[in-house]
C-alpha cells in the first residue's frame, strides 16, 4: 500500500476534525477513529456491503460503543460527507483575485486526493443517495455549490485572459458540467471495466487529466501547458513512491 | 408517455430479434415480449428491485411460463444486453470512407436513443455487473469495441480534415474516453441530482450535446456547427411531440 499512502498521507487523513466535534476531546477522538476506520473499510472491494458491526470489529470496539456514537451505517456516511464537501469546496474556491496556471493545476490535484481518499463514495454514489434522503438533499446542495464555484473559476480565467469564452454563452455551463461529470464518473467508470477493482493512485491522476482535457482546448496555450505539467507531475513514480 | 414514444418508436423497440432466436417463431415472439416488458419495468423508478415475478405479472404470464425461457433476472438482462451492443456498435461504425457533419451529428442522436431506451442499464450499471460476471465480461468486450470504433471515427475525421489531431498524440485516446465517460455517466449523473428521477427525452438530448462538446473544440468550425445543429434539432418540441 506504499502508493496509497502517497495520496492519503496529507493533512486531511490525519488532521481533520470529525463530525464537527472538538478534535481534542475523548468523544471527538472516538468519532474520528470510527469515521477513519469506516472510510478504510468502505473503500475496499465489496465495501458497499460493510455494516456497523464490521466497522466495530475492524476497530476492536464493542458494537455498543459504536452504537453510542452512530445508530447505523447511514449516520456514519452522513458524518463522513462533510469531509468530502469541505475538500471539494476548498478545491474550487475562487475568492482570490487571480488564478495562476500552477494554482489551476493544483486544484485538479486536490480533486485527485478527494477522489482517492473517499473512493467508496463516488463508486457507490447513487445507492448511498437512494438509501438516505437526508444525504441526497445534502449532496444536491454540495453539487450546487461546487458547480457555482467551478463556474466562477472559469469566469475568472476568462476575465484574466487565460481562457476563451465558449460560444454560445450557454456552453460555459455545459463545460462546467462536463468537467464535473468526468470527475464524478471516473471511479465508477474504472470499476465497470475491471474484473477486480484494483484502483491505484495513478488511475485517479489519469482521471484528473481527463477532467482537465475537457476545458484544456479553451485555455490559452501557455496556461494550459503549465497547468497540465502540475497534474502530470503527480503521476510520476517519485511522487508515487517517495 | 407521449414523449417517451418519440424516442422509443423506431425500429429497435418493435423489430429486433431477441436473444438470437428466430423472430417469427412462437418461442421467439414470447422471448421478445418478455424482454420488452422487462425493459419497460426496469426503466421505471425503483426498477433495480424488479424481479422475474414482477415481469411475469406485468405481462399477465405465469411465472412458470417465464421460467421456461429465463431462469432468473440475470438471464433476462443478459438477453437484453445484445440489443444495447448492437445499437452502440452501429452508432460508432466507421466503415464508410468518409463521414459528413450530418452523419457525425446523427451518431450522437443514435446514442441518445440507446441511452433513453435502456436507461435502466446505464443507471444501474455497476450493480448489474457486480451481480453477473458473464455480463461483466461481455460488457468489457463491448466497451473495447466501442472505444476502438469511436477512435476510428476520430481518425477518419482527422484524415479528412474535419478535426485537428490533439497534441500530445496520446490525448486522442483521452478525448475518446471523455466522450464515452460523459455518455455513459449521463443517466447516473441526472439520477444523483433529482429528488425523483423523472428523466425525460430532453435530458438525454442535453447529454448528447455534452458528449459532443468534449470533442467540439477540436472540430473544424463549419463541421462542428453542422453536427451540432443535427443534435439540437432533436431537442425541439416538434420532435418531442409529433
Amino acid at each position: 500500500m506504499t502508493r496509497a499512502n502517497t495520496l492519503t498521507g496529507t493533512r486531511l487523513s490525519s488532521g481533520v476534525s470529525a463530525g464537527g466535534r472538538p478534535r481534542g476531546s475523548r468523544a471527538g477522538g472516538t468519532v474520528a477513529r470510527i469515521l477513519d476506520g469506516a472510510v478504510e473499510l468502505l473503500n475496499r472491494e465489496g465495501g458497499d456491503a460493510v455494516t456497523t458491526n464490521h466497522i466495530a470489529a475492524h476497530l476492536g470496539m464493542s458494537p455498543g460503543n459504536l452504537y453510542y456514537h452512530f445508530r447505523n451505517r447511514e449516520e456514519i456516511v452522513r458524518a463522513i460527507f462533510p469531509r468530502i464537501v469541505e475538500e471539494g469546496l476548498r478545491a474550487t474556491d475562487a475568492s482570490a483575485p487571480t488564478l495562476t496556471a500552477r494554482e489551476f493545476g493544483d486544484r485538479h490535484v486536490q480533486g485527485i486526493h478527494t477522489l482517492w481518499r473517499h473512493r467508496f463514495f463516488f463508486r457507490d454514489l447513487n445507492q448511498l443517495l437512494a438509501r438516505d434522503e437526508e444525504l441526497a438533499a445534502a449532496y444536491r446542495d454540495y453539487h450546487r455549490g461546487l458547480r457555482a464555484q467551478y463556474r466562477a473559476i472559469f469566469e475568472r480565467l476568462i476575465a484574466q485572459g487565460s481562457m476563451r469564452a465558449p460560444r454560445p454563452a450557454a456552453d460555459l455551463d455545459r463545460v462546467v458540467t462536463d468537467s464535473i461529470v468526468v470527475w464524478f464518473a471516473w471511479i465508477p467508470y474504472l470499476t465497470s471495466l475491471r474484473p477486480r477493482p484494483d484502483i491505484a493512485p495513478r488511475d485517479v491522476v489519469e482521471g484528473a487529466l481527463h477532467s482537465f482535457l475537457v476545458v484544456a482546448p479553451l485555455l490559452e496555450s501557455g496556461f494550459a501547458s503549465e497547468s497540465r505539467a502540475v497534474i502530470e507531475e503527480h503521476g510520476r513514480p517519485r511522487h508515487r513512491r517517495p
